[in-house]
């Protein structure tokens, strides 16, 4: 290793996004490539969801013919003129009225049909007749020939995405085909030498290769055709020599990571040897190691599109991977398709909290958005750009320009939304403490056409969100230590104007959370100040972190001799998950996350887990389903069924505070 | 052919559609078949769009080490406590600083990562070592284990559409497959003697079968898969037996057309042959035939469903069956997937006209729907079952329940949209006279990123709608007799109090329609009194209409001796597709329509065609780009290309009235 080598070339230099467009478009469209791919001719059936290369125009009308519009007889209505009750007027059948059904022709004398229901049969003799008593007016129950589409007339137009209906109107317009535009074929390939397929048992430093797979599912959602290459290792020569082969035969490339400008990152440097290299960083976060090329096909290659390809270095993390998806290979293959960019549905909102932001970056910040009485919430999730499931919870983005430094808490911001606005209108949130049954709790609701979103802000945290109009409830377990009673002198201390009802829950088993066979011998929270102990905290505000200060404070345990204090996390199963990496020896939580780990768990507390819940909430339609949910005997059975959690308080009201 | 026989059994009876799901649920769910179909376990490269059988819990935890969140040197923080620019700490590599790429593991000594760019390089003697000169907090720049998931954790639930991010998560977290609900299957057996593949030429009485290609689009849309059948003749005994041989081998069989109750109207017996007629009948326009039954599978048959299968008779009207898969098909479809039905996006919007509903019958109505100035306006579309290109026109539908008589001018209602709201936003309303270059300006405002829709109301209509605020612009044709002058003199009568900007668009040539080699001799209008001459005339408030009675006056010709005075189409097409069809002689209206259907025009007139502009939205932003677009070259010549049409008026300022 070489560490020079490792220093130069320190950073890419990032350009603001517009810009970055800006060079993309102009260099495509100097090789043709800001347009539609090519047009081609495909069957109906296989045409849903394309978009047409030409307007369509009705080959035949429809109906081609004047046609019955009921079951009954075809006439003159002229034939029927004066008919009432008390002068009916008998018509001939096959001479004067021909009997039709619905869809039959009339024949050409005819101008009216008189529907079955409408006429007395008469039998007389060898002659039928049916017998009228009210005249028609002349088209009566008679299709007009050209009703629907007169020939030639204009069917769907041109850049028009196909649906159902418009290849009924297409077929009956007398077409079985229909010119589209060519859908674009783009490669994914992968590279990274830590990368491992789906489904491999990792090792440290082993990466699961799973960006391509969602970029594939993103390209085919946009109307893309995608392929999926092997991932390749850190190799310029093999990465080079792939990116070739694959610009032959695709009208993208896609090379995942490696977009960066450390000692690994060949992206840049692949398509400068295969081509141009048009812009390698955007101000754009999470996501700004992007690069943009061009790169040209082998010349032995014939390809309708022509000699360019453009190449997109797609950073890794898997946020940053799912933006660009969005923010370059959406627009392009819109382009290429003809038809607009999707514009994502979006709403205004108020933000929760305040959010810094580079100024010098377009920022995409992910949000949970919820309406919480009158208002539109939106509430920002994780930034980290490794965090898929901040992109799997989020319900839509904001975009902070570059030139803002960022958000204030109550501003209303333009949210682009990920999900429809009927599921973010009956979504519940839940603030506040963090446990492990909300999502079961959640599974229940959605099966009952609810939706729970819940974030973890600690009990305090969820009060005072509650406070703030930020959530439907809260959940807390905040233990007084003057009267070891929970909530409710903090609901009075923090939520001293809203009446709530405090609902109870489950109670917990504390206790301290330690590896496996439990190597430090640990007993109690005294065991902390030990020399040879490290210990994980969770955050402030956490009911958590109360009752630990509580109980140190009791044990007379100085806070500064704990090695570890100062660490925080933010979950019971965060800090559960750190004891199981062996990097520390103990925390404080529930069983249920130490079961879920497989650790080992010393007991110290019981404690009331509560919900509580402003009475403006308590007494709407949109909780109702949860209320009852802690009725339902399969729900509790279900927490009950949890290692550490007892469900006697479900249910009952504990207090209700004016 | 026995009358008696068509004449008994005379309708079907009408339930309210309440009452008929209702109905079905109950069956459904003693048969076990209102619940999701099974699960089924498929790689995640498959799952996009399909729903989540049960939750998905993480196998591991992502990442599932401590892991360098930067390229740069992994070390203990402690190490760099007190660093400073001063006081620099040198730190020996291997020693007490590794070198990390993002992503790589730390070693369990460390506890934070410099990054490159932060650290100086010294070499001295064998030695290699960095300097820092500022300290690092304990975890800088590195990624927790679990900081995406930790093991356990829920990372989707149950219930689930997956999207391009949920694959991702499933895979990170440690899973290469995931349990799903089955694709539903659906037999679709088009029924009818008259039918002809897509593609036929036609002949009178014959139908293109284009219903089962709608309806199977449908179903790939709502997640389930289609199997079209070929097209059965009306004959009891081979739909029977197809119908049977579809049930064993799918979850559910769609009979189109049939359903009524006419003579070879047979879905209903053939479901109560092979099971139980349930619904023969629901008040719903358009669409009230529908037959819905079960049926037993062939005792031999083994299928994972059980041993019943529904059936739907779907109406076969285009109108009726389109909209039976929406009411019927999808909800179904839902409910066996797993998912909550869809929910379209609602909209609230204005009525501009009166519209009667029967009392008994849910009415679905087709609506255009645009915003004008503040104003969300919502317009009927023509409700005529067999019009499927008012479903492609139709930017939503209005429910008008059962119990209601109708909507009222000015109602505010709920739209169910079909489009997104991003392109009703944009939508640019043109209503008024008809005229044939409104689809190339439409075709060539959809390249520019605009929507134009446009409703025929004749040219009065649309003096009258403007007033009203219910259109952006008007395209009007309006004589008068006095001055000899286009449209002024009806502004300033019909819009008094609207500041409008009327722009010149055309001049067109009018005449007499006539079939190809003008059979009866045609020359002028005074021929309209002939005996053996039979007109087709353009509703009342058309331009052509005005025309027509003006030239008729000044001839002396009287209207009641005009045989098909009264007989009135909506269109110039419609008009000159009479004519084509051999059932009138002649009409009066433009040469673009004659020539479309390669009839013979005899021309009589030149008359102006202008677009009538409120000030308001004259100057908008929204009607920019149709205003740019009179002064291009290539839209002209398209316009001049067509026969009878001279734009040297176009975008010419005729008169500003205040």
């Amino acid at each position: 290793m070489n560490n020079n080598d490792k220093m130069e070339n320190i950073y890419l230099c990032d350009i603001p996004l517009d810009e970055a467009w800006g060079l993309l478009i102009e260099t495509l469209e100097a090789v043709g490539l800001w347009q539609p791919l090519e047009a081609e001719e495909i069957t109906l059936e296989n045409a849903l969801r394309r978009v047409t290369a030409e307007p369509v125009w009705a080959r035949i009308s429809s109906p081609h013919y004047y046609a019955a519009a009921m079951d009954g007889f075809a006439l003159r209505a002229a034939d029927t003129s004066g008919a009432s009750d008390r002068k009916p007027i008998t018509l001939q059948i096959d001479l004067k009225a021909i009997y039709v059904d619905t869809g039959d022709p009339i024949p050409k004398w005819a101008d009216a049909v008189v529907p079955i229901e409408n006429v007395e049969p008469i039998e007389e003799a060898e002659e039928s007749a049916i017998r009228i008593r009210a005249p028609l007016a002349p088209w009566t129950h008679v299709r007009a020939l050209g009703e629907d589409m007169v020939a030639t007339e204009l069917v769907v137009p041109s850049g028009h995405e196909l649906r159902p209906v418009d290849l009924g109107a297409i077929a009956g317009s007398g077409h079985d085909k229909v010119r589209v535009w060519r859908q674009p074929r783009v490669a994914i390939i992968p590279t990274g030498t830590e990368l491992v397929p789906i489904g491999s048992e990792v090792e440290p430093g082993e990466t699961i290769e799973y960006n391509s797979l969602v970029l594939a599912a993103q390209i085919e959602t946009w109307g893309g055709q995608a392929t999926r290459y092997p991932s390749l290792p850190d190799d310029f020569e093999r990465i080079r020599q792939t990116v070739s082969e694959a610009a032959d035969s695709h009208d993208l490339v896609l090379i995942n990571a490696g977009s960066s400008a450390g000692s690994e990152d060949y992206t840049a440097k692949v398509v400068e040897s295969l081509g141009k290299l048009l812009v390698h960083g955007i101000a754009v976060r999470p996501g700004h190691p992007v690069v943009l090329g061009l790169v040209k096909r082998k010349p032995e290659v014939t390809h309708p599109a022509g000699a360019f390809v453009p190449v997109i270095g797609v950073p890794g993390y898997p946020v940053s991977t799912a933006l660009t998806g969005e923010i370059f290979v959406e627009p392009l293959l819109a382009r290429w398709l003809g038809r607009p960019p999707l514009e994502p549905q979006t709403i205004d909102a108020t933000m929760t909290r305040k959010v810094h932001s580079s100024l010098g970056d377009d920022e995409y910040l992910r949000v949970t958005v919820g309406r919480v009485g009158q208002r539109m919430i939106a509430a920002p999730l994780t930034r980290g750009a490794g965090v898929i499931t901040s992109l799997v919870r989020a319900d839509g983005i904001v975009l902070i320009p570059a030139g803002v430094q960022g958000l204030q808490t109550g501003e209303t911001v333009t949210v682009r939304l990920y999900r429809s606005l009927a599921d973010v209108e009956r979504t519940i949130l839940v603030l506040g403490s963090h446990d492990l049954t909300i999502d079961l709790m959640a599974q229940f609701l959605s099966q009952r056409g609810s939706r729970l979103s819940s974030a973890n802000l600690g009990s305090l945290g969820g009060l005072v969100a509650l406070r703030r109009g930020e959530a439907h409830l809260a959940g807390s377990h905040l233990l007084d230590p003057e009267s070891g009673e929970y909530n409710l002198s903090y609901i009075e201390k923090y939520l001293p104007d809203i009446p709530v009802v405090v609902v109870g829950y489950v109670t917990r088993e504390q206790g301290l959370i330690v590896p496996s066979g439990n190597p430090k011998d640990l007993t109690n929270l005294a065991d902390l100040e030990r020399d040879d102990v490290t210990f994980v905290n969770r955050q402030q505000g956490a009911g958590t972190r109360i009752l630990l200060d509580y109980y140190l404070g009791e044990l007379g345990v100085d806070k500064e001799a704990v090695s570890g204090y100062e660490r925080e996390e933010y979950t019971h199963l965060s800090v559960a998950a750190a004891i199981a990496s062996g990097t520390v020896d103990c925390g404080l939580g529930i069983r249920a996350a130490s079961d879920a780990l497989k650790l080992d768990f010393i007991p110290l507390y019981d404690e009331r887990f509560d919900l509580v819940i402003p009475h403006e909430h308590y007494e709407s339609k949109k909780l109702a389903p949860l209320l009852e949910l802690l009725h339902k005997q399969e729900f509790r059975d279900a927490v009950d069924g949890i290692a550490g959690y007892n469900t006697a308080p479900m249910g009952e009201i504990i207090a209700e505070i004016d």
